[in-house]
């Protein structure tokens, strides 16, 4: 029997003990994709005790802790923190098989040192030790991030942001890259109640008179522009119901004005307008070199009390169901006759859909570039996402590597995110790297791949790191 | 190499052996779920021979013997009892890798004694030493029952039923509970062919007259309080189609009204009518604190001539596939704004929707309860439910077993029913707490949760009876 | 650890070598689908280099290259052939856990001799040494076909073929069976551009006048005998969107007019004539006993660019997700009502839908003939068929298998095919036998089906060859 989480924790063989412990376990941090807050970054803040640090704003403990009957009170409610922490240490029991009891012992581990499990019997201690540690200085949200070695994260934005926070961190020169995200849903989700309303603080932000779809991309592109001059990298969007029908420009023009004018849209308009706005959005990505990620299949305020008594984000979203491959091949296809592919990142909520998503990238990857007298592999234009959200866990993790194995080529695949809004959540990129060693470690001692460490040593290394820095276009 | 259904059987690590053989083996069974009669344990039936006791009414062998090409009157016809017993013996043998294989060989060890794997070299002796114990009173049904230390079980009853049996049992004190489940298919299903046949016998039964769709639900109450008293704990729903869609009482009375008058209902009325009943009837089961169970995307009587010359549930059912995140969610949330969301047991039969489902049963676990002294983790009170039918094999049973650890907190999990039509099929409660043995026994041995035997051991007879116990109000 | 690709590859227990070794291994092959040429086989050509021999119309290298960033030029263009080998073993470097890396290095060692790992240093000394063989008469595509014990092979053909090269092989006794599969797809997709010239052409190979839809099944039914004259065992039909909806002849006759008279149809009208056409179809291949193959859920030509600059086929096809539970359920109802479901092999491409698709299968089993004296196992009528396409690999192999095994008896199953346009993919065959052997050993070293090594033997032997040259009726 192995130790619970020593240090060949997830690695079954020597050779992926090997490749985890002199190849991934010291490259740097890129996190590409996060909702951490670029002012707080800025402010440095001290994360307070461990009940702030883990319950405040995470809806993944929040789920396990309503399962387990905790009252809403001590789960988003004002239950006092020591009362939450216990609830927690107490849930945490009953998650053997859940990514949470994982995380959490990762994270006791290496910010706080401390290895014993976190049990009912502990719970005091391990709380009066873990938060004498967080109001040092030597625990803000800066060092945090140090102690984990990020070398850059993105940080997910709306358009109409000031970035004042991003543009603060570049200009006092934090060694830690702190990019902003373009995420332009407001702009999409013509459905959306809020939709006529942000398109006037668009207007204001942009300094363009937003009359038809064409101001409005140009508004868009002005911010995106504007991104780009921040340190922008990658943009972002939520498909959460349909998305692609064909439209003319004219019919885009139609819809968009009878919206603003406040009449109502078929659910054929809703996709119309999507499908040519993500497409004019498409084109700028390509344009500006930026790459475009899409999130496919959230299924948001499942729960009308919570939404109303909690708020949004309150972990009452879940997994739709609704298919999309002739959409997104549509929607694709359609970026691809309007200026070409940029580089995509595809991510599926639905665990059904890995194959289908997996396989629809391998159709928008040809090159017409000539060819070159060096060859390099390069990451693959068009990128199969890590596991996202209910599929990041150890099973969710290895099954998107293997099904990008099967369907891609494994050594250009651009890696981990956290996804996250919490500062401690960053061993979740060693979580993934020891994932993936025990995955090619499998494969090498079964005798499906040579045993060349130094090929294998470089492999991984390039999908811990060096794969995403080329890909985003890290300086 | 193991011996074949060993005593370690399943049991692949020394945790997973002395999880089970110390802690789940001895543990009562609850099953929760089955189709028996009731009638016939009241009438302590014997059940004949092995042909009889294995093939009557056996819809999983049946499949088995047509996909070995065995004639259709040796399955559900008149062909004699040996002959068909012969004939499932010879298809077993190309059974490899089918939960039909383990199923029988338990059931020869655990009620006949008999260790050798069945062929065809010993079927005439397995018959004979098999038919001469079932002749005897202690192969009774009631003593198969108890040779299974079954404490209690639920049948599956219209509510038009007397309940005569269930209440004869309860009358006569036999020690083993046999609990009437409250299944109203013939008020929800409106679009079959009998629908109003039904409301005429619901009619009468109850005594209310069904004018609207508020009398039905008062006939449908004063049936559910008939079955509570008579021990009922749970209900239980098939859904096979489109199940919801906003319905109006004023929108349900005109649908109601117009399939009473004979005519044509839309597919969309159907889904307003559904959405509307199963609305009330979660109010309902929350009023009077029963256990809702939802099963969901059987396909059924895909074989016209099997139906018209076997009849229905003779083994050409199988999986639907339509999509229903949006639609379970709007149920759930109805029925939550109406009174809050009873006990639910969501079921699928697609193991495509697993992660779907499983994270949609967390949208609806908050509880406004105040925050108590003493915290003992409950089962969640939205289920994401065993592995049915189809899932019902050792792959499907670790299958639901990972998805429910990953997506909610396991020591929570209401465990194992049989769903079963045979008195022979117990011994899927230690199949199922063997299964459940070795992936915990999996993850304590590779290091991913700490090796406590006492917090293992109580989590594993939570699961195995005391979960079901506490959260159907078992007494 | 084992070496990379030795003599026990994917074996990994002691009873899956034996069986292997002992059973599967020196089984002949019969390939009952597969895209070769007649012509080619007639004409005995020689495959050239290694470029021409890997890469010429090998769509999974080209989306594996693209991946990789090679250049177009070098995947389907004009690059030099060194150069797009070069590009390939480059690419080849990066796909662990990617089959080509399983096939290609299986193609170097049993056709070549050659087991060391193909990389970038030995690339051009492989390169060599290959061209030499294949140059050789010994290397001819028949003598690469003897090299690997094929016995038959079903090529893909249009029901418009004369079968030219069919009928000379055999006229001419070469000893592999080379035999037609009749592929109507092009009188059953009415929604394509080119089906008006098509059935024109039907129309003079057939000499059959095609005024309506029972003379377009007349036509068939001509090609089909003709088929089945020059040796035909199998149909073949590729079902891409929605294909069934009740259909009456008069509707179909209503449609076919109306697309031949150049009027437009609805998606309903499609569906509607698929519904019928396919019935019919149905019907002839029962009359005839020829097996019917449907593959389900290709999505095509997702990518215009690659379309309009290298045609069809090139590798932009991927993965659909319609939903067909109930409309492949009316379709084969539908042709058992009409005559009976004839022997009916179901491949699906979205793995979403492998349990859906192996339970429906079960439905249509059922056997009418009276009860024999003597029984042997049979394969069963309606087949789940083998891992296809973007299934094809390690993992989605050994899938089937299991859903095979769990929805149906493992020990009827027909097998493996390589569906491939390579000569030299015939190491699939073994592929999937030591995953099979491997499958079946697994289950025995862990005591899940006894150790009877002369039953095992048998079993592999039968769905290594046996099992599939029964259902074809290979004589």
């Amino acid at each position: 029997m192995r130790e619970f989480l020593d240090k060949d924790f997830i690695l079954e063989t020597e050779t992926a003990s090997v490749l985890f412990h002199r190849y991934a376990e010291n490259m740097s941090v890129f996190d590409f994709h996060n909702h951490l807050s670029a002012r707080e970054i800025c402010e440095d803040i001290q994360l307070g005790n461990l009940a702030a640090a883990w319950l405040d704003g995470d809806h993944y403990k929040w789920r396990a802790m309503r399962a387990a009957g905790i009252p809403e009170s001590l789960v988003t409610g004002k239950g006092d923190d020591y009362g939450r922490y216990i609830s927690y240490v107490r849930t945490l029991q009953g998650c053997i098989g859940n990514p949470l009891y994982h995380w959490t012992h990762l994270e006791l581990q290496r910010y706080f040192g401390i290895s014993e499990p976190l049990t009912p019997e502990n719970a005091e201690s391990v709380w009066n030790r873990c938060n004498a540690l967080l109001a040092k200085k030597e625990y803000s949200v800066r060092n945090l991030l140090r102690m984990q070695n990020v070398k850059a994260l993105c940080t997910t934005d709306d358009p109409c942001d000031s970035l004042e926070f991003h543009r603060r961190l570049a200009d006092e020169g934090f060694e830690i890259k702190v990019l902003p995200s373009f995420r332009p849903d407001g702009a999409v989700c013509i459905e959306k109640p809020s939709f006529c309303e942000y398109i006037k603080r668009l207007e204001t932000v942009s300094g363009v008179m937003i009359a038809d779809s064409g101001a409005l991309c140009d508004a868009l592109e002005k911010r995106l522009e504007y991104f780009i001059e921040c340190g922008c990298l990658v943009s972002d969007h939520s498909l959460e119901n349909d998305f692609f029908s064909d439209c003319t420009r004219a019919e885009a023009d139609r819809i968009f004005a009878q919206r603003m004018s406040g009449g109502a849209l078929s659910s054929e308009d809703v996709s119309r307008y999507k499908a040519y706005i993500m497409t004019a959005l498409g084109r700028l990505y390509k344009k500006h070199d930026i790459v475009m990620q899409l999130h496919i299949g959230a299924l948001r305020d499942n729960c009308t009390f919570l939404k109303e008594t909690a708020g949004i984000n309150v972990g009452a979203d879940s997994i739709a169901d609704f298919n999309f491959a002739t959409q997104i091949s549509a929607l694709l296809d359609s970026i691809d006759r309007n200026g070409g592919v940029p580089k995509t990142v595809l991510y599926n909520l639905n665990p059904k859909d890995n194959e289908m998503l997996a396989a629809m990238c391998g159709n928008y990857n040809y090159s017409s570039g000539a060819e070159s007298g060096e060859f390099s592999l390069k990451p693959a234009r068009v990128q199969f996402g890590p596991a996202w959200w209910f599929n990041d866990h150890k099973d969710g993790i290895e099954e998107q590597l293997r099904v990008c194995a099967r369907t891609s080529v494994l050594g250009g695949f651009i890696g981990m995110l956290t996804d996250s809004r919490s500062y401690l959540s960053y061993p979740r990129h060693e979580y993934f790297r020891r994932i993936l060693c025990n995955f090619i470690g499998r494969l090498v001692e079964n005798g499906e791949y040579p045993c060349n460490m130094e090929v294998l040593g470089n492999m991984v290394q390039d999908i811990s790191f060096n794969n995403a820095s080329d890909y985003f276009g890290l300086r």
